[in-house]
């Protein structure tokens, strides 16, 4: 299934700058927009967990068959930090990105694609 | 309690290559292995999911009060991918990365630490 110089996984590292900042302390904000990011993604959602820190902030995994989506919050600083771990190449990372930004407010987007893993052969 | 100039997160992507097939198709034993991983780096466990995919390969995220460690393995390529995501510079990833490299029997391993958002001032 993997060309033999293909990682064996992509890691989309998301930094979202500028949100709402009430929106990056809402739990259930946070959590139904990481969902939803999964799904846009074509991700299956096998589990996630959620934790609303004191006093503010957010984070959140999703275990995705994939591999994993998660998101952690600073309400302070209006920014969200989020990653899509992705196995194969057949997520699409750009409408859960979209999807996000637009969720959260954020101003200032930006994203790095970090290959992972290597094919013993 | 942050630097102006300071990420808010470093996030440390871990590859461990040549390990023990039979240990990353090993649930429990993954699953030991991060969660005494995450204690090595002093960090508060909150949550943890695993799940075994079939046929083969484990996925593993631990949610914690400094943000995440996540585990991704694929037995067939001998290869485990392991974040650790904090908050703050309280964690101490190496002997998280020590612990995890002898529990799997890795062969090789590097790691990149990627800084994760600025201040908003």
């Amino acid at each position: 299934m993997t060309e033999p110089t293909a990682p064996l996984g992509w890691h989309h590292l998301v930094e979202l700058h500028g949100c709402d900042r009430a929106a990056l302390d809402d739990l259930p904000r946070i959590e139904a927009a990481l969902l939803a990011a999964a799904r846009a993604a074509g991700a299956t959602v096998l589990d996630a967990r959620f934790h609303k820190f004191a006093p503010q902030g957010v984070s959140g995994v999703v275990l995705i068959a994939e591999s994993h989506l998660s998101v952690h919050t600073w309400p302070e600083h209006g920014y969200a930090a989020v990653d899509l771990f992705t196995c194969g190449v057949s997520l699409d990372a750009e409408p859960a990105v979209a999807l996000l930004q637009a969720a959260l407010g954020a101003t200032s987007t930006s994203r790095q694609a970090i290959p992972r893993g290597r094919s013993a052969g």
